[in-house]
């Protein structure tokens, strides 16, 4: 059969700070359009499909509208487990209704044990586990690591194993040797999540979840389909999209099909003042998610605000080649005592500025320094 | 039809800071036996599944396999809308799948005005709404309250009616002229939530929930079910169950089904001393949830910890007759002041324990005075 693998969706998620709802429902649709024009038979979604285990009411609106034009509108049979963003429970809400028109969305242990068998193949939709699930269910304290789990949890699914077909694994886990982005939080640090490659070898195909980029694990047979979107800056030049397997082959083959982001994240990089003249910015798309790398060294008042009015989503502005040091900012705090508070008002708009304070500014300054001094003497 | 009616389930509610889950689970194993043994055609739930917007993944578990058992299991077609206890669109996934086995969840507005038709019997099945909705969903700007919003609403559902088939009205508000108790929160005060009891004359029966007691209100057709267990002191002795109704009849007639709870709410007044001795305790179910009215107006050393060993359910103490008064815990700061340190333990102690300090007793103390003082002056 011929199936889609995508994961790690994600919905919810925010970059900096900025909603990504609407690049989400776009990157969903273009994944539709992708299996109606690769006429699979299934869609495969990895885990992760929430970005935090309570969502907001937002985040399942988005998801409750992909997930219905998808398989009761669309038709496709949906297989899909929970990640370790997700809540298992809060997720399994209406699995046991879902079934009923092919959507598969285990979020248990146990579930993964009854393959969901179509046309030639056999899916083993196994959600993100902690140790402690595995020890529970197979009785053996022994248990404390995802990889030792993993041995028996393989092992189990082995004996389901049907000669004629071909057996799937759908998984969320960190494959040994793989490579991560900074999007992915909440790994394990020390290497008690990882599942050694040789572990998998049983499969046709191994559907992974966890990490963002489709290159992370480079295996024969198993792939991270990545995130549809880009969730870091670290992820700027990953090519984001899905995964089309194709188990009739002798070989389990796999294709990648290229999603576009409504908004991409880009990293530009130039002068304030090339930054923030016509020419340069009307031949960039101003809508994508932008990191600056500014090359001036100079302090640039009131630069933000100036910035955000060009660009309406900024990621990060990084000044390249560090800032200018002035005398003045390096001045200890020792220093800064023996100022007079005019001395102090000058400073600072000097250094805001960048310019000197005009005489009637001054005369303002020393009017309202006095009246300020006379209403403490006064009290 | 036969149908049986009930509301405010408030799964994961807890009384006093006891968790009900148990109770919640008995009261509903009670529910779907009388469903059974009465034969009914539809389970009406009106509202207030849950008892919060994001429920503990507890409680989604326990809500989970009700709803599983019923519809799935039981086969029994649920007709439910949510309340304003519940988060209409946490509520909603799955929605689109569950009517595919005949349970119809509502929790948006505009759900309420296709009826669904079972046998002879329209059920229009409206969730609880705010007025701003109905405003939006008419375009009306002067609907400002729940009154006004559903005049818009019922003519709108008339336009549905079908002549030779009853209408039932599923509903979650406050009906003018109903009694409250103390466990309904998020009432809104001065009326603004309230309906008039006259436009709600066009349907046969009007299945409402919101308030908790059965005889909130008393109308020839309509009926809050109340809820299944006591949720506070107030609904001490309200008798708890569903309503049997039946729309076959030539009046749509309705009758009474009494559930019996795991664990009841108890009032039990008597002196301290009565209420610790076996003779009384073993008299009564000990494993209930007591509110006790204690006849005592003396101060009891250790009081509460007593009790507790004895009635594991406390949901309160209160003095029937207030507490004694004692010259020495009224005197003011000032005198309190002019105690000595000596003095002021001794006074402390035969508070707390209703005893005087032995010689031995006023021994440590002294000499333990001794040793703070000379510490706080080698300082």
């Amino acid at each position: 059969m011929r199936f889609l693998h995508t994961a790690d969706w994600h919905i919810g998620k925010k970059l900096h700070g900025y909603d990504l709802l609407e690049e989400q429902a776009d990157a969903f649709q273009q994944i539709l359009a992708i299996a109606k024009e690769e006429e699979v038979d299934a869609v495969v979604v990895a885990g992760d499909l929430y970005d935090r285990s309570v969502p907001s009411v937002e985040a399942i609106e988005v998801f409750n509208k992909m997930i219905v034009k998808m398989n009761l509108q669309e038709k496709f049979p949906v297989l899909a487990i929970s990640g370790n963003h997700d809540s298992s429970i809060r997720l399994e809400t209406g699995g046991p209704w879902f079934v009923q028109s092919n959507f598969h969305l285990n979020t248990r242990l146990d579930q993964a044990f009854k393959p969901v068998e179509m046309l030639n193949t056999q899916f083993f939709l196994l959600p993100y586990f902690e140790p402690i699930s595995a020890r529970l269910y197979f009785g053996n304290e022994e248990i404390r690591t995802i990889e030792q789990g993993m041995k028996e949890v393989i092992k189990e699914m082995e004996k389901q194993f049907k000669p004629d077909m071909a057996q799937v694994l759908v998984s969320h886990f960190f494959v040994a040797g793989s490579e991560k982005s900074d999007s992915e939080t909440k790994l394990m640090v020390g290497g008690l999540d990882t599942v050694p490659l040789s572990l998998l070898e049983s499969f046709d195909y191994v559907a992974l979840g966890h990490l963002h980029g489709k290159n992370a694990l480079q295996a024969e047979n198993a792939r991270y389909s990545g995130s549809p979107l880009k969730f870091s800056l670290s992820e700027m030049n990953q090519k984001k999209g899905v995964w089309i397997v194709d188990t009739d082959t002798q070989k389990t083959s796999f294709e990648f099909k290229e999603i576009t982001p409504l908004r991409d994240v880009v990293q530009i990089e130039g002068g304030f003042k090339e930054l923030i003249a016509p020419e340069y910015y009307e031949s960039i798309n101003r809508e994508d998610y932008l990191h600056i790398q500014l090359t001036d060294r100079a302090v640039i008042p009131n630069m933000m605000n100036q910035l955000r009015q060009i660009y309406p989503r900024i990621i990060g502005v990084e000044r390249l080649f560090g800032r200018e040091e002035r005398q003045k900012t390096s001045e200890t705090k020792k220093e800064i005592k023996t100022l007079t508070p005019t001395e102090l008002v000058d400073q600072f708009f000097s250094e805001v500025t960048g310019e000197e304070l005009t005489k009637q500014q001054q005369v303002w300054i020393n009017d309202n320094l006095a009246e300020i001094h006379q209403a403490e003497r006064g009290q």
